[in-house]
């Protein structure tokens, strides 16, 4: 049988993770095709300042990515430069010169994968985007055909390594989350600009993929509730383990009475649950089926290797469709279109509520905030207080029984101008057990 | 486009489960699939004791598999009776009419799957067997397409729920085999004759498969070392507990300098691990690659709807292969033969051991066994003893570090002659943190 071509765009980290393992595990790759995957042109910034392995000392290169897209060679073009202005072009030339497209791009198939699915089709090749979402953990392939069969009515997953790392650190040390952060950062874990992954932003491109995926709908960042960890302290974990729970940072998406709810927001979760089992930079994802009731995928959301088999075990997939002559037909953007899973806004949410104040010392100050919580029918169920040495700044926690995100926001606005409150209150909603 | 039609052979918990699934999810799935997926035939031993859904309830009826093999409506045949007899002639007579096959049969896959896969191949034909290992897991939709382009160096896996269930129970409630096996037949949770659960065969079988479509080699029960869990007792957990592990049925295959080694067998893992986080009858399965290093996979090892969905996950996979005329081209059983998975005696393996003795008191006795092991260089690491009420019936531990399992069956068998001993001495390995 004829080989099948591959022309890889981008040597980054992901890209020279999968040429690593196209060149490694070439043999073992051709025994499970009946072929052999090879590569036939690289492309890099600046074409040769970075070594390939030995094995693929005389491919092609280039530091003009119009001359991979147009190589008629070249079946199938990994997209592995990330980001979206280059990338989209990269995209869109590849699939009108007939190419099949591997990416790892997170960012673009959140914003744009149902236009790009779309047009992949139109054009009759395939198209694969495993490395997208949590690099390690092969949940594209579990959604569209592990558990195909199921209808999904829930996913919840850990899909940021760093802000993972960060509130693990935190839990297990008792460390500030700027102390965590600085260290994260002289590590190489975090970004010297490091919004994109404490502010969820990160998390949302995957969040919107996977519910894509999960629901098959169109579902892009901006339907998803975000909010990050800064104001995550120590003492948030002490209150969260008197509770029986931790704190992570956590990606839902769940089919309610009121529609899809989607955030990526921290939360308190059971410590009983798998998903509080989850440290480090692992990513995690759990799903709930509507037949197969629940199921949990977990590895490294990032890293050169993992995500480099993401992308090489796509390769060998859309390698198999190229020489079975069977393009793309469906977009697993679009197969729902039953209307049942259309985003609803996160107000709509019931969950019970963790709210952590900071006060100056006075006494009424619990009378006041239940008085505000009694006064909108939200019930009080527990108040915990840590003992603490200065007197003067005092964190203290109340818990309430489920209520609507829209009545929680309502009373913390209006507890946020109480004059004994050092800073608003902290609400952070806390998850069923999965 | 034409639809893709069904026959299912067996009306047992597997098949209400599939058609419960087929019947009630029929427009997400056509919306997935772009055509819909209609049962042409149903088989059950009594024609029509069983209802059907109501969607359904046109289906031709039959209680001889014949007439649905041979059904030239039938584009795929489900083999839902299990055992390896009829199962057998089923799916031969199904591959040789030109019906591609979806399977739940472990028996029968883990015996004959090669021999199976090759036929199918031969006659240009479509195999799945999802459902055969783990039911809820898409654990095969992961090693043959998520995870394909890695290197599989070891694979650790819980996969008898009923044992998985005895142990946890054992483990929360301090209370013994015997009891916690009765209460599980009691509510159905185990067979009148548990053997196959909790002497390991079962899981063997699973393991077989697993190792067989993660190294590519033909890998049958008999390569696999098998012990089973009757001779745990609640003091092994009070032991593993002061160890900082618990004890699992544990299916393990891994790639040694050695060998192959492969096994069924109780053994300690540390409780920090997330496999030891598995509960109840849930299964999990821990993947270790060469590049992509450890991932995890967690869901319901067995039930009607679960196992319905990997077969409903796999009829979909096979019928679109069906639609894009794409048979079989590789069997999963046999894409290495690059000789280095080959199995080898468990002998060979290395670990630290967990040795557990119940003994008459009387002076000497630890010297007699330290004397034992130290002349087959096995070095001493640790000797437990819990506070104990009957003095005449003492369980205590010592753990050795790491050493072979042939030294260590020797050294049981040594002291097993010794009359201080009231039963052969229990010897689990510790398995290192996945």
């Amino acid at each position: 049988m004829t080989d099948v071509h591959v022309g890889v765009i981008g040597l980054g980290n992901v890209g020279s993770g999968a040429l690593e393992i196209l060149a490694g595990n070439a043999d073992q790759i051709a025994l499970k095709l009946g072929f052999r995957l090879r590569v036939a042109a690289v492309c890099s910034r600046s074409a040769a300042s970075k070594t390939l392995p030995a094995s693929l000392a005389g491919v092609a290169r280039t530091a003009d990515w119009r001359e991979v897209v147009t190589n008629p060679r070249v079946d199938v073009v990994a997209e592995l430069v990330g980001g979206t202005s280059v990338a989209r072009e990269i995209i869109d030339a590849a699939i009108a010169n007939g190419k099949s497209v591997v990416t790892a791009n997170k960012e673009l198939m959140a914003l744009c994968g149902a236009e790009i699915w779309d047009r992949a089709i139109r054009a009759n090749i395939n198209l694969a985007m495993e490395a997208s979402v949590a690099g390690g953990i092969p949940i594209h392939a579990v959604l569209r055909e592990g558990i195909s069969g199921d209808r999904i009515v829930a996913i919840a997953g850990i899909l940021n390594g760093t802000s993972n790392y960060i509130l693990t650190e935190m839990e297990s040390r008792g460390a500030s989350f700027e102390a965590v952060l600085a260290e994260a950062q002289s590590l190489g874990y975090a970004e010297a600009d490091p919004s994109a992954d404490v502010d969820g932003h990160d998390a949302r491109s995957k969040l919107a993929i996977l519910a894509a995926l999960a629901f098959g709908e169109r579902i892009t960042p901006g339907d998803i509730f975000v909010e990050g960890i800064r104001r995550i302290t120590p003492a948030d974990f002490e209150y969260a383990h008197q509770l029986a729970h931790t704190i992570r940072l956590v990606c839902a998406a769940a089919q309610t009475d009121r529609g899809l709810i989607l955030s990526v927001r921290p939360a308190l979760i059971p410590k009983s649950t798998i998903l509080a089992g989850v440290r480090g930079a692992y990513n995690a994802v759990w799903v709930k089926g509507h037949y197969g009731a629940d199921t949990f995928y977990y590895g490294r959301g990032a890293g050169p290797r993992p995500t480099g088999v993401a992308v090489v075990s796509d390769l060998m997939r859309v390698a198999r469709e190229i020489r079975s002559g069977s393009p793309e037909r469906v977009s697993p953007f679009a197969h729902e279109r039953l209307g049942i899973y259309q985003p609803v806004p996160i107000t709509l949410q019931h969950r019970p509520y963790y709210l952590r104040f900071r006060v100056e010392d006075r006494p009424g100050i619990i009378a006041e905030l239940a008085g505000i919580l009694a006064s909108r029918q939200i019930s009080l169920e527990a108040v915990l207080q840590l003992p603490c040495d200065t007197k003067d700044d005092l964190p203290f926690v109340i818990t309430v029984e489920p209520t609507s995100e829209q009545a929680i926001r309502e009373a913390v606005d209006q507890m946020s101008r109480l004059s004994f409150l050092r800073e608003p209150p902290l609400a952070l909603p806390m998850e069923p057990p999965l």
